[in-house]
């Protein structure tokens, strides 16, 4: 039997790793780093650095393949990411019978924690499903970026007793949602935020965090928006890339 | 200048510990160890167990204080955790004035993440803009019980590009958000699940979640809220408390 363990490795400082982690990466025979072009080596690079620095044995290898890139001439959202993990589908398939031989365990190091907006579990499921692969697999759970934006700012994520929603940009951009009044983006390259200026809120936003780099600001969303608008534009111009997040609460809340 | 940790120690697996956290707990000359009576001895008593297992030097203290409960008399329960949050305020300024001196560092080791359903943040923000107490104050994140749930049923949180909604058991049962098809619900006491039978979702539910005593239930909604709730119901009668969560997806989602 093949052992795959989807390791969260946290959202930025790699003394987010856990334990549970740490341990976990010892076990690994194969580790498998997918490439992203130009734009993510960084990513990358941070993986083997965590790898170097945590693994105390070097009897593992490393097996880099390149990430299928979602199509950008796809219109539909949702059929574009379906593709693509269709495509790695495919790229984890032939890793997991060409690398991993039987008896031994692989990783995928995924950012941050798994059970958000990431795919690994979603593709390796599929493939348990298709039945032409047997493996036992099991989920190390990360911090996220958004505990880790939450920690920086040292600020709570919900209001009492009140509820929390995690979006993308395409949900914040639709308007603030009436049931809860915190809401967390994710993976919003559009400043969707900017819809929302006439909405009485805050906004704690973060890029990079937990990094060298990390930039964070926060104030009224209307005082600080233009603010962080440039702010995200001369960083993004500065790294060539950027992730950030942010939280938008209504005031007045307890 | 007095310097207070707030620390993350993750949702019940002590190796859910960060290095972060752990080299956290290697600063503090003074432990804040809030009692709850009976009911929560045992997070009291793995408290204890994280700073031994963690902490190099024994050069620390532990200070117990008992922590106020929230009064059940009162109807409302946004007045009962404001009325709560200000006695504990009281406590913390105690302990902040009296048990730590100039130079020294104190920590509060929270549950899960700072961030999600607890007060401390609130508490310590709100000591700080009382101007009585200077303190410098860090936070430093944790695996949730969110997080821990999804990686123990190897579940991804959020179907592709849709929203998350973390809520309590007051939340949902007030009927499943139009607007999110998938929901987190903590802190429900009431079975609240119920309310949503008639309702196309999956469940995955889980009590004492990363602890030697986890339980696991997932499956469709109405085929498996009987076995829940009767599960629910011994574990809390065997244990004497329980702490779970559960996770509820619309199904035919990817
Ligand atoms: C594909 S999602 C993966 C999220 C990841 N699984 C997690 O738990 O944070 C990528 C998005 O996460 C957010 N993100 C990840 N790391 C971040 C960081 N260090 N600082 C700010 N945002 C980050 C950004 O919104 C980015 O667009
Ligand atoms: C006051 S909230 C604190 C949440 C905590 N800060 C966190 O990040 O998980 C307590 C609620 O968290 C959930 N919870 C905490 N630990 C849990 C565990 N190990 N298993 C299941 N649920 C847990 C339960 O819903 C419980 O009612």
């Amino acid at each position: 039997m093949k052992k795959i363990l989807i390791i969260g490795i946290g959202a930025g400082n790699p003394e987010y790793l856990t334990v549970q982690a740490i341990n976990a990466l010892n076990e690994v025979d194969v580790f498998f780093v997918m490439d992203k072009g130009v734009a993510k080596e960084k990513l990358v690079a941070l993986r083997k650095d965590i790898i170097e620095r945590y693994v105390k044995d070097d009897g593992y290898r490393i097996v880099e393949a390149t990430s299928p890139e979602r199509r950008r001439d796809v219109a539909d959202y949702l059929t574009a990411v379906e593709d693509l993990n269709r495509d790695k589908q495919r790229v984890f398939e032939r890793l997991i019978s060409d690398e991993l031989s039987d008896g031994e365990c692989g990783a995928f190091l995924v950012w941050g924690d798994p059970s958000l907006y990431d795919s690994t579990i979603r593709i390796l499921d599929a493939i348990v499903a298709g039945g032409k692969h047997e493996f036992d697999y099991e989920v190390i759970p990360g911090i996220s970026s958004v505990q880790a934006l939450a920690a920086r700012h040292r600020v709570p994520l919900n209001h009492i007793g009140r509820s929390i929603e995690i979006t993308n940009g395409r949900g914040i951009a639709e308007g603030f949602p009436s049931n809860v009044d915190s809401v967390v983006v994710m993976l919003d390259s559009q400043n969707a935020y900017r819809h929302l200026a006439d909405e009485d809120l805050d906004i704690y936003w973060g890029a990079y965090v937990g990094t060298p780099d990390e930039i964070l600001i926060s104030g009224k969303l209307r005082d600080v928006m233009d603010d962080i608008e440039r702010v995200r534009a001369e960083a993004r111009r500065t790294h060539g890339w950027i992730m950030d997040t942010y939280l938008l609460r209504k005031r007045g809340g307890v």
